[in-house]
């Protein structure tokens, strides 16, 4: 299938871009490095070795034989995507090109407006490429299960059938995130929605949890291959940001309570998730919302998993409370819905103790690398 | 009271400043001119004359003595906004400043991305205007019933409870609008929802129906202050173009089948609801929504009334229905809560029969100019 993945230097789009290229897609992928430049600018650099884009993906050639096509260039800029369009037209096009981190987008005003309008511009592009130049390209967008932030009745997977004084209506579940990233994760859904239901076009929105891991069969190839793997509050995800602190000997900083509930997945899934989206597109018309997520936990038990492998490693990982930088409920009831994927035929790894005893070995080989300044919070929700 | 008003220019935005400072209110208004240039750019002008704003505010103020202070900026700017905030440090600001026309939004990938950049960034440079200019300033912004699209359910004041396997939540009332011009208003919705919660900001929001009318006491005062108003295609609300179909001689022109149900309320509702949201101000932290509408009707409705006082004047109407430009559900149900404007003090004005013969007279003025041919709509949706 021809597939153009857009944010494909990304923690999530360049893995994306080996596992499809692996498995015989022909993939290009595009990024104007934005995530690189802010994790220079906020002294947020990954902890893994990341040759640039066109440079990984010349030794990936080198490793498999597999060619994947990279461009360099903005998304947000209609004419450079539309002219990718033109000339790949993909079959499907993965939509991983945003400013990913909610830290930075609460920083202030100039990052608030930067991923407000990257992340809102780049969708909006991408519906126009597809009208213009792909009609009939499926979109797969990553949207995230921070969407519906932490409601008090169960989260379905995209949609809600309400009744009321008697009647009855199916609406996008309603959103309330948590931070200017995730709203703007549910600007592009109301987006999307509307351009699927009068343009017509096709339309696979995965609600994704936080994704822990470094380890996929194409970057366990090479070491240059892994993808960036943060640690920082700005870009790093719980998960990793625990394990590396477990590594590095400080103390494991949970937010508040504890009691922050989500669902997670490893990064494993993604690539499994993205894959089933793209090989069973949706029909014209249509928008599809799944619930990327494998399973749930609080704050406190994943520290309480990292801690217990870690002990048993002879890391000795102590957990401490800090105060609680986001404004966000620390204990909720929480309940997401996520059999759509599954039903495609996603096969979870759920994150055993095997699995964080992995993760915990791979971030060993670059203890050395581990700046202990980058992992407290240094954004403050107002 | 210190009140800005941003899109002053406007249709609602200049009878609202002259009303403000006839009342005795200090009023600065800002306005770029985007809708007077969309409308040369697409040959829509207004009816009525127009002197620029600052001979406007001449003219006002040798009227009444009051005085308008007109600044000429672009509120996408946020350098121009917040010098502006920082100067008049307003206790209210009446955010008009939106590209306002449903068709000029699905026209092409141009005007859909100036509807989307401009209507997002200028409700964004506000939000921060107000957080780092004037943080108990209250924002009154005009949303619009369209928002909520025509769901099968009773359409609640901004909120909805829902309760779902037996739990319970209250939501924003999720949203499903007919444009992008109408979906940019959902957006900012969510974006004001965002930082009201976040920041403590205070905002109204109203959700105004489409607006009737060109009579108010400040306009009808000299006609060179008479609001702009529009019959055609691009920014001419029903009512109107029905009302200058009629002095035309032209068969007034349904949508489809004419079942389309909204609410609607004349301008002079406008000035009071405005007012009203002004002079009791929400609480800081508090989103107040409130449905700006007085009465509902179908379209079928709103041309048999003009048609009925038109041929009792002696204009012959004729009624026509033509292909629907638009993608809407042309018969539905539609029941639009509207309490909470009327119980802080409205006193609506209804559209009897008398009102309609006032603006087929007003309207009759003015017959040399009318020019059929930007009647028809020009824009298809897809």
């Amino acid at each position: 299938m021809r597939v153009l993945i857009l944010g494909g230097d990304g923690y999530l789009g360049w893995p994306t871009a080996m596992s499809m290229a692996a498995k015989g897609h022909d993939v290009t992928v595009m990024d104007n490095y934005l995530r690189r430049n802010i994790a220079q600018e906020t002294c947020s650099e990954a902890l893994t070795p990341n040759p640039n884009l066109i440079d990984r993906a010349k030794i990936f050639e080198a490793a498999t034989g597999k060619k994947i096509d990279v461009v360099i260039g903005d998304a947000a800029d209609y004419r450079v995507l539309s002219a990718l369009f033109a000339r790949t037209k993909p079959e499907c096009v993965v939509h991983y090109a945003e400013q990913p981190s909610a830290p930075y987008s609460m920083k202030g005003f100039d990052e608030a407006r930067l991923t407000l309008n990257n992340n809102l511009n780049v969708t909006f592009n991408v519906i126009f490429a597809v009208i213009e130049q792909a009609p009939d390209c499926h979109i797969v967008k990553l949207g995230t299960m921070g969407e519906y932030g932490t409601p008090n009745i169960d989260i379905e997977e995209g949609w809600l059938d309400v009744t009321h004084n008697g009647r009855s209506q199916k609406f996008l579940y309603p959103r309330q995130a948590g931070s200017l990233y995730h709203t703007t994760k549910v600007l592009d859904t109301d987006l999307l929605w509307f351009y699927v239901r009068t343009y017509g076009i096709r339309v696979t929105d995965l609600m994704q949890g936080p994704v822990y891991g470094l380890s996929t069969p194409e970057a366990d190839m090479d070491e240059r291959l892994v993808p960036n793997f943060h640690y920082d509050d700005i870009f790093g995800t719980v998960v990793n940001r625990f394990v590396t602190q477990a590594v590095a000997g400080i103390p494991l900083t949970v937010y508040g309570k504890g009691g922050q509930t989500r669902g997670y997945l490893n990064l494993l899934d993604t690539l499994q998730c993205v894959e089933l989206a793209m090989t069973s597109p949706v029909k014209k018309g249509e928008l599809r919302i799944l619930n990327q997520i494998v399973e749930q936990f609080t704050v406190n038990q994943i520290a309480e998993k990292v801690k217990t492998v870690g002990d048993r490693m002879g890391l000795n990982v102590a957990v401490k409370s800090i105060e609680n930088p986001r404004k966000e409920m620390e204990e909720h009831y929480y309940n997401a819905k996520c059999s759509g994927l599954i039903e495609l035929g996603l096969k979870p790894h759920p994150m055993t103790d095997d699995v964080v005893a992995g993760m915990l070995e791979n971030v060993l080989r670059y203890k050395d690398r581990i700046d202990p300044s980058k992992v407290m919070p240094r954004v403050k929700w107002s």
